[in-house]
Order: structure tokens, then C-alpha cells, then sequence
């Protein structure tokens, strides 16, 4: 099984529908679909049962391929299921996850147009069918970048002696997606990842345990820096809307290391705003969520 | 044509894109537009136009088929109409109609966990597009178990005298399709049916009118309870939201007789509840539909 | 590449999936995606930017093909972005964008049932695909008569001399796409469509621009009249809610020219209403949109 990436589209995949058509079109079909049963309990004394949750999690149709030539490539998501639809926190339907459209310059180089997931944390880009949990952590709920629409790049450096340095940078609209608010506060990401060991087997560096049972240790460290002007929701792409748009900063910094099995993954977040507080006219109050946490 | 069941994902279809892989991996794509033009007089005695009633009533998207064993079967069935998406009673867009994955131990039993119809009355299990009108009657619409999210089961016994009994259950939320609220109140669903005299053509029996003309007569009853706790809407999977959480129990009876292009189908449906009435603060009053009908 | 028709379904298309068997079943799958980024200026002066803009304009999924026979066609889209979903002006998801059968009785006959684009102006009827510019224009925004759901009629006159008559007409619901309004006042719209040269290459007189370059000029004059008998929106299939049902008549007039690459477009629309504003009982006034303009 291939380890899907979030970051690119996907050209070879063994499951799906896969149509091509000479080297002029390619189109891949897939669906993911996760059903949950679980319970709470009141108390971790009393083992009683408080509350049953059951439901269809994610259901997701993914379309990726590429048109006329190899290098311009495309990947789509579409999501249906009421917590992807952003229905158990709003009431607007958003169906789309992905959209975008990615030119590839050469095996290093490759820029993307239109909606994804930005270079922020490791566990927010690991794709959902990659997690060894089912939900990702509370701390990645907080501060994520999670996806946005705009302007995408991945360069990719190899030194001789096996270490690889990526860079990753994107310039999007800072509101989340599928935004229809516009004002002119961009926001502007930054990534670099160090893999002084080299690559990973299967992209493990994008997945969560070794399944790939790596011979030789393998580690990447990443950094991130985010600025995110003129924010209009509590958590920059996600939350509420705030009463007043708002500057927000994020630094990142995460790690994970496999071999012979194991696996060690950990991620530091921390957001601050020079004024995280805005208030309406009634005195209501709505604040950047600033702080930090470790995964 | 294959009569389509909503009890368990198609393998062989005739119809639609299917795209296999060994015995790896199978895919049905299809779909079912139903368009309606219609009219509505004031009485019947003066037969001018009231109302005309013009509209795309259902678009379905529908995918199955098995992923690493056939024994491992899925069944997705997503909506886009307006009544569909449930946009006519409510704001809330729900595409996903069915979401669940079967496991086939043998061709006896089977079991699945997901989104999918509950083993209730026989009109409503019926594929929408095996109905002789193209809506099911009033008295379905205001008893019937509807779609449900839980644990599936179903086994079959053949008799040395061809006869067949037929076990179903369901142990799920109760909380109908796409439900977020949660609480620690279970539905538990068992249905009985009997076909004494053998297996209809073509699934027959989930089928209205008799298409297949069975040369030998074929019956069917079916027997259904199931009951309710803490119920959070007016039908308990369907309706506006109580007040208060409430029990309550519902009993169907229904039947089927098909001979030589003949059919005849009947069903009686019964709810009953131990305090149907919820009130708010307001003094506001919502109920339990308790009564019961015959088709 | 072939351009996209929204008055039929298409056959013979080169990009997509396609799947066919014998002459009983076509499906074809094709997708569009459309991303944007823009951004706007204070005024003409000051060219200090003001608002970036930037998202997924339009993502459609778009079946086509016939069952049965070649004479039965379908046409089917799906549209998934925010705008295409009708969520930046309502709260009601609208993902059916066509959703209609035709029936071919010959070369230059067929009918169609369900809902689709009415055959109003050449600039609306244009695929989002053949347009000079990424968006229709504000004439078209305000006057247009969009898509509608009913009967739908195609007609072409050959005459000796390759001059071709073309006549559409439509009796709809005259209340847009997926209304669940009904009242008993229908919409009537009948299409004129002259080309005196003949036709266009590649249906040229229904894409913007000469691609295809004319070798010989071509020419298409088109005249619409649309009666919408009580209608309940303010621009008929399009707009807010009137607070009482109004009759609205709309008048087209438009033209195309193409010779060696170049292309001449002009539309002029007016609408009357005979009683245009409405009032509730707190005194608040909506008005049916009429005038007129020329694009």
C-alpha cells in the first residue's frame, strides 16, 4: 500500500480506479471511508456508561492525476460526512478539502495553485488513513494551520552524503477554506525539514509507526514559521470569527525518528498576537488562541 | 436488471462502471436520477390546478463492492437532491444515505458495521428504485425505523423443505442518520421472516409488483420489534428534536404474496411510547408519533 | 478538444473517463476545476491593493452518456465549490446544477425532462469552460433566466442553402434550480435561432472567441421570449424572495459574428414586470429586478 501524501497528487496507486490515456491523462478515483463506535464514562472511577458516539467519521472521494502532460498534475478531495462538512461547528456545507493544481519543474522543484494543507505541523499533514490514532491530538486542534487556498512551493536539496533539505513555502489568504470574507492581509508560510539520514522508506516520514521497518535509523526535523496578517478567525484558518481581524505568529518545530520498528514522533506549537483580545459593540469578546503545547 | 437490496453491497451488476482487481478489489459505480412533474387540484370535484410540483425528487450516487477479500464488502450511497439532503425539513446537508462495511462469514450470515437501513417494515427496505409509485405511503413515512448507524446482523436458515427464516438485528444509535447528539440510549432492532414456500425470483420479495412472474406461489411474512431508549426525535430516527430524551418501542407486521404477475403486499405498523409528551420552559409541547397504520 | 454543450448531453468525448457497453450503457465522468486569485484597488488612482480574493471559483463533476439506447441521453452535474453551491447568498446547499434525461426522435429533434439551462442568453448558456473571461457579466447577472427545472424542446430547420433555424423552448417551474416552492404559475420561454452562413465549427456559435478560425464568416442572431407567470423570486429563477407572487416577461436579443479569428458577441436584455415591488406587512419592499442591458 502506497502511503498517501497530502503534499502532492498521487500518480502511482495500486488501489482505485486508475484511467489513463497515453501520457495526455490520468485520472485516479479513490474513496476513504471511517465508521466510529465508542463510549465515554462519567468518571474514571465509575465505569458507567455516559455516552454512546456513533457515526460515519470521514467518508472522502479523492481524484488525482494529471492533465496533457505528466507535469501538471491535480488532486481533488471532496469530503461528505457531517463533521468533514464543517456541519457540527457551522452551518455552511464545505465539501471541498483539496483543490489544486501543481506544476512540476523538475524531480526537486514543484509549485502548486489552489486549496491544501500548508507546511505546517507533521500530524496535520499526515493523511487521516496514516494516523495511529483515529482523531488527531488536542494540541493539533489548537494550533494547526490546518488548509488554506493560495500559492504553494517544495523545493527539494540532496547532498552527497545522503542528507536531504526541503524547503517549503506558501503565500495563501490566512482565512482557511473555502473563505469568502477578503481583506488584504495575506499570510505567508515556511518550512524547512532536515533528513540527515536520508529518505524514509514509503514516505515514513509522513506516516505515524514504522511499518516500513526501517534497516538504518532515519530521522527528519522540521521548522516551521507562519505570519498570518489581518486573521479574521480565533485560530487564523479555523475557529470562530473574531469581532476585529487580528496579526497572528506560529512557530512550530517537530521531529520524528524510526527504526527496526520503533517509531518517536513529537511536535512543539506555540501562537502569540500582539493583541490577541477583540471585543463588539455588546462587550462580547472573542480572542486569538495564543499559547503553546507539546505532542 | 438486478433488483438492488439495501441490505447488503451488490458484487455482480450489470449496470454501471465496475472495476475489478483479482480478488482484490472491486468497485460499482452508479447512479439513479429520478425526475417528477405533477400537479395538485384544490378538490376533488373542482379539478383546477393548485400547485405545480416540478423537481429533481433524487440523485444518487452509489459505490460498492469488496476491498482485500470479497468477504470484505462495502456499500456507499450518497444523495445530492434537495429533499434528499434532508434541506427540506431541515438546514443541515446530509449526502451520506448509506456508509457501511459488511463482513460475510458465509452465505448464511453476515454482519456489518456502519450507516444503512434498519431491518424494519418491507416497503421501507425496498430500493427506491423497486417501488411501484414513486413515493412510499404516509403510513411509512410517519412509523418507519428508517436509516440508523450501529451493528448489523443477518442469518439465514434453509429448511431440507426449501422453506427459509430469515434473523436480522441491529443494535444502534437510534438517533436516525448523520446524528451528532449523543447520550447512552441504544436502539435494538430484531426482525423475523419467514418464506415458506422458498426464495422469490430476483429478490422478489424486496421488490413491489411481480416482474419476474413467479410460476409457483412465494410468500413472505416478516415480524419486527424494536425498541427505543432515550430517543432524541419525534419518530425516534426521523422528526423534529424532543424536548426530552423518551423510550419507545415499535411493532411491524408485514407481508408479501407473488403468483403468476400478481402481488400483493400488505403491513401493519405500530408505535407506542410510555410518555409521549416533552414539553420546554416555554410551555411549548412536542410528541412522540405513537399510533399505528396499515398499507 | 471538443466544446462542452449545456443544451445536450455529450457522446463522443475525448477526456475522462468513458465507459461503454455495446450500445446499451455510455457513462462519461469529467471534472472542471477552476481555482482564482485576484485582488481589487481602492480606485483607478490609489493602486494600493485593497482586497485579495482568492479560492476555488467552481469545481464541478459533470456524468454524461445514454441507457438503453443512444436516443436515451443523460446529463448530470454536480458543483461542490462555496459560490457554485449557492452559499455566499443563501444557507441552502445546492449541489445539482443539471440533472435532466433527453430523448432523441432524430437528427434535428429531441426533448429533454428535468432541470437544466433554459435557453435564454447565449452568454448564460455558454459552458463555464468556452468563456473569454473567468465570470459571466453583470447584465447577464441581473437579467439572465438561468436554469430552471420542466420540459425542454430542440428543433433545427436545414435549408437548402446551408442557412439553419433553430427552435428551443422550455415550460419550467419559473422558480430556478431545486425550488421547493410551488405554486401554479409555470414559465414559458421560447428561443429563435437563426445562422444564416450555416454552422460553426466545433459549436463555435456558443463558445466566446474564434478558436476554431473561421475560414469563412459565420453568423448567429438569437431572439428569446421568456412569460413567467408567478414568480416568487426577484429576478424570476434567480434572487431573493418576493414577499407576493409577480408575473415578469424578459426579452432577448443577441448575436454572435466570427470570420478568420476574430469574434463580435453582443446580448441586449430587458425585463418588465407589470406591478415590479412588493411589501410585507412591517412595510418592507422587495421589487421584481427590471429594466434592461446590452453587453
Amino acid at each position: 500500500q502506497t502511503v498517501e501524501s497530502d503534499e502532492r497528487a498521487l500518480i502511482n496507486v495500486e488501489e482505485g480506479i486508475s484511467i489513463s490515456k497515453d501520457s495526455l491523462f490520468l485520472l485516479n478515483l479513490r474513496f476513504r471511508m471511517q465508521n466510529r463506535a465508542g463510549f465515554n464514562t462519567v468518571s474514571g472511577d465509575l465505569l458507567n456508561v455516559n455516552e454512546y458516539e456513533m457515526r460515519v467519521r470521514r467518508l472522502r472521494l479523492r481524484l488525482d492525476g494529471f492533465v496533457l502532460s505528466p507535469r501538471v498534475q491535480y488532486y481533488i478531495q471532496l469530503a461528505f460526512s457531517k463533521a468533514d462538512l464543517d456541519l457540527e461547528s457551522g452551518d455552511i456545507a464545505q465539501p471541498i478539502r483539496d483543490a489544486i493544481i501543481y506544476y512540476t519543474f523538475n524531480k526537486n522543484f514543484y509549485v502548486g495553485f489552489g486549496q491544501s494543507k500548508l507546511p505546517g505541523n507533521r500530524q496535520r499533514v499526515n493523511s487521516s488513513g496514516n494516523l495511529q490514532f483515529a482523531d488527531r491530538s488536542v494540541v493539533n486542534g489548537l494550533f494547526t494551520l490546518d488548509r488554506d487556498f493560495g500559492f504553494f512551493g517544495y523545493y527539494t536539496f540532496n547532498f552527497p552524503n545522503e542528507s536531504i533539505l526541503q524547503l517549503k513555502g506558501a503565500i495563501s489568504t490566512g482565512d482557511g477554506r473555502n473563505a469568502s470574507k477578503i481583506n488584504d492581509g495575506l499570510a505567508y508560510t515556511g518550512r524547512l525539514e532536515i533528513l540527515p539520514f536520508g529518505n524514509f522508506k514509503n514516505n515514513g516520514d509522513y506516516s505515524e509507526g514504522d511499518i516500513a521497518f526501517e534497516t538504518d535509523p532515519k530521522l527528519s526535523l522540521g521548522l516551521t514559521f507562519s505570519k498570518n496578517n489581518k486573521a479574521n478567525r480565533t485560530g487564523g484558518q479555523l475557529g470562530q470569527e473574531l469581532y476585529e481581524f487580528r496579526d497572528m505568529n506560529s512557530l512550530i518545530i517537530d521531529g520524528v525518528f524510526k527504526y527496526q520498528g520503533w517509531a518517536v514522533l513529537s511536535e512543539y506549537m506555540n501562537r502569540t498576537s500582539p493583541d490577541p483580545i477583540t471585543t463588539n459593540a455588546l462587550g462580547d469578546v472573542r480572542f486569538v488562541v495564543v499559547g503553546g503545547g507539546v505532542n
